[in-house]
């Protein structure tokens, strides 16, 4: 007797089913991450990346990095690096020989919600909202300092945006709670009002154990040592120097097999040459020195080849962004990450504007493409910018992830196949006809093109029925729409309750509070 | 005795200096035309081309395409083609061989000014402002219809822009003027005020003949018919057909060896198939039976494989730009147009807002960039387009002019000398330091980085002092103080007085204007 002749069976499966039907109805209704079906473009051929490798090599060797953290220099001089001080230099390759014998070409960042987990390297592509402003600029207030609660609806914004993969992690600094105990709260909110992969704190060793420790409570301690569920920002005190406290965060993070960003962060011309291939070379050495000593600290580690790419104003030393010279660079940067064989961490919507106006969106554009097109693994900073990173928005955010969406389908290609070939929809409509009712656009006009949230396509006099908004105005509308409509994912009350008691105590352990 | 210790030779050649030393203070500050460095970026491989190819083929062999004109239908039959009323068919390869055997790969277009004549084809780039909006958004008064002193504004703007190398065409129609006259006046205004190259009329094959007798009166006879002095937008009526009026035009053209844009013209969805690579084959189709057109007129003619290609909304029917199916169209006739040999035309700054805010700039950038990308020789509509078309402003003029700029930056790629490698400047500065003061900075600040005429880079508690205006306030500002500054390239009084003349008598040759 078959299964589905079997009433009991059918009772069962009944049940299954609407168990699965309730499961696809929470799960995520785009894909986890991009994978590019698209070529990367290259910039450098052969020759020149050689250059810049060869060049990358000789800052390694006779220039050297400063790594202030006395571990770190116990670790390299077992290697057989040179050390002189804080000084250490490299024989040429010796970097890449550590990376290449273990770092992974690519990993899976686990989220807590398994269908959210993302691929980092490869032909894939994640976007994560911005990292780092201490200040939000308020549609109705104008710009003050950010608070817990601002953190609370870009997480939750960021969960709802399907063109976000990744909640990212300090998507603004919560001002209002102090220094010492706000990276609590901070992973707290990512994983109470997201199930997003998201990112741990990196301003002290401490905070980072305190991270991963959290994480233990969430996914279990044997899972996180044997899986990246935190992938972390280690910046680069370009030029050519790590300090202590990021250096023992990614200790830290190392050590328990968690992802770190190497992220050799770079305003041109104040903290590297004036030209794109000096400043390669720069990025080239900064990135390899790091991420080697990650694999030195646990070889397998995953790790990020990350560049922060901006350039200045020779007038006023103001960083400058969406200018040509750092599309250059991050471009060059891909390619020699692709050629280490380690995923690469690019900016995204990075702008210097005060307002989410046409140079944030100019800007912003000209960072998010030309990182797509170079072929970037891990996003940062993909929604949400602005200032100079000194502020964000919710309107911003929405905008972004709304171009977000839009590299989605670009890095998906060309569709070759018979329909996407349409010759049935030409020979249909033929000369002088159209295409709207033709039975080829009725079958595919639901997944035709694009459809952007905030661009308003409508004629003159619609639009000025419509009130004659701005995009900015738009957006701020969507993100106050979705905000109201916003529901939590599921959490275990079991877990949530075990990461209130660790805060609890971890928190009453600190005498004073310091903002 | 050397030339140089002679005195009267010494004097002769002080004045030979003193001119061309005036000759160069009048010279262009800029490059008449980019020419790129960078590689074309190319989605589709061969295998991808040559299915596009073949579907080209055989919708102009099974299907075949309207051409509503006689001479046209004539020139066609005696070339072999299959002619059923207005419906051409050709054989397979039939178009490719006409283009092949006779299209030049590459152009000049002379301008008055010779050193402002451009190069159209091959690694060349140059951009043209807006065509074709009836309206002017008018910073104060808001949106009004177009008058000709819109026009000349715009003439003097691109004029002075020089990221922009062309003068256009139709940059608003100038709609206090009669129909049937006003092609002189912008003919006329795009001479008198500007020296950079320029478009004909082509809503006539009589207005056609205007602009090229215009020319002929600048340049001279013989000039005009050796070289090519316009450039003319000869739009299909996609899909499949092309009008008496265009073709008119176009014969006009050829028959002058004045070159030809031949422009299939596309809302995806409405006048092609709703995929990309059904509108590619479309528009391949489209563009072939056009160019050959050309040639059949006369052979060498200068033509352009033109694209302007967008898709709509499915809700409203709407067009939408900037959005990443026409990115993905675009990049595949640039690269279909390099097989066949011939130049590329896209479209440049195209949106569908109603003001120059964060959507014209997320959507004029998304399609710009990725034109520039796929080797776009001429860029139409680089610079002032709003609303779909319908509107130009000043304000989005000097924005995406300020875009073309970076683009020339980008296309200059790597600077792989030793002074773009900068490492005197790795070894100098050394870790921790900054490269603000050092040799190799000061040496190469002045050009380091591009710099922005809009964007504000300053501090927020700056950027608030000096009045808290967004990008599209500051471009006005910009734009109103390069008007006032504005000085008009010097003309000889014989041609303007010709011109004048011409205008004239060709004008009172009308007996009623018609509106």
């Amino acid at each position: 007797m078959s299964d589905s002749e079997n009433p009991t069976a059918r009772k069962k499966r009944g049940g299954r089913r609407a168990r699965q039907a309730a499961a696809e109805s929470a799960a995520p209704s785009a894909p986890a991450y991009i994978t590019r079906a698209i070529p990367e473009y290259e910039l450098l051929g052969e020759e020149g990346l050689a250059l810049i490798e060869k060049n990358a090599d000789a800052i390694l060797a006779e220039i050297g990095i400063n790594f202030q953290y006395p571990p770190a220099l116990k670790l390299f001089k077992e290697a057989g690096a040179e050390i002189d001080g804080d000084r250490v230099r490299f024989a040429p390759g010796m970097c890449r020989k550590i990376i290449r014998d273990s770092a992974p070409r690519e990993f899976e960042q686990k989220a807590r919600n398994p269908a959210r987990s993302v691929m980092i390297g490869g032909k894939h592509t994640v976007f994560a909202p911005v990292y780092g402003p201490p200040f939000i600029r308020d549609f109705k207030e104008g710009r003050r300092y950010a608070k817990i609660s601002d953190f609370q609806d870009i997480v939750k914004l960021a969960y709802m945006l399907p063109s976000l993969h990744h909640s990212g992690g300090t998507v603004c600094e919560p001002t209002d709670l102090p220094v010492n105990k706000r990276h609590f709260d901070m992973v707290y909110s990512h994983i109470k009002y997201s199930d997003k992969p998201f990112m741990g704190s990196v301003t002290h060793p401490e905070r980072a154990e305190d991270s991963v420790a959290m994480c233990r409570i969430v996914f279990g301690g044997e899972f996180v040592d044997k899986n990246a569920v935190l992938v972390n920002l280690i910046n680069a005190n370009s030029p050519m120097t790590f300090d202590e406290s990021m250096l023992g965060a990614a200790e830290v993070y190392a050590r328990n097999n968690q992802g770190t960003v190497i992220s050799p962060f770079i305003l041109a011309g104040a903290m590297s040459p004036v030209t794109a291939a000096g400043t390669l070379a720069q990025i080239l050495a900064e990135a390899m020195a790091g991420m080697a000593f990650t694999q030195l600290v646990r070889a397998g580690a995953p790790v990020i080849f990350g560049t922060f790419a901006s350039s200045i104003s020779m007038q006023s030393g103001a960083p400058t962004f969406g200018t040509p010279e750092p599309a250059l660079v991050l471009n060059g940067a891909a390619a020699l990450a692709r050629r280490l064989g380690v995923p690469f961490r690019s900016g995204g919507s990075l702008c210097a504007s005060k307002l989410p106006d046409a140079q944030a969106a100019f800007e912003s554009a000209h960072t998010l493409l030309p990182g797509v097109l170079a072929g970037v693994n891990f996003m940062l900073h993909a929604a949400g910018w602005l200032e100079g990173g000194l502020a964000t928005c919710c309107e911003k955010l929405v905008m972004d992830a709304d171009q977000c969406g839009m590299m989605q389908v670009f890095a998906g290609g060309f569709d070759l196949s018979e329909n996407g070939q349409a010759l049935d929809a030409l020979r249909e409509v033929g000369p002088g006809g159209h295409f709207l009712g033709c039975a080829h656009t009725q079958r595919n006009f639901k997944t035709a093109f694009y459809r952007s949230a905030i661009a308003d396509n409508n004629s003159f006099e619609q639009w000025q029925a419509d009130g004659a908004k701005d995009a900015a105005h738009r957006a701020h509308e969507l993100s106050q729409k979705m905000l109201q409509e916003y529901a939590p994912p599921p959490l275990d009350p079991g877990i949530d309750e075990g990461l209130r008691d660790f805060m609890e105590k971890r928190k009453s352990s600190f005498a004073d509070a310091s903002f």
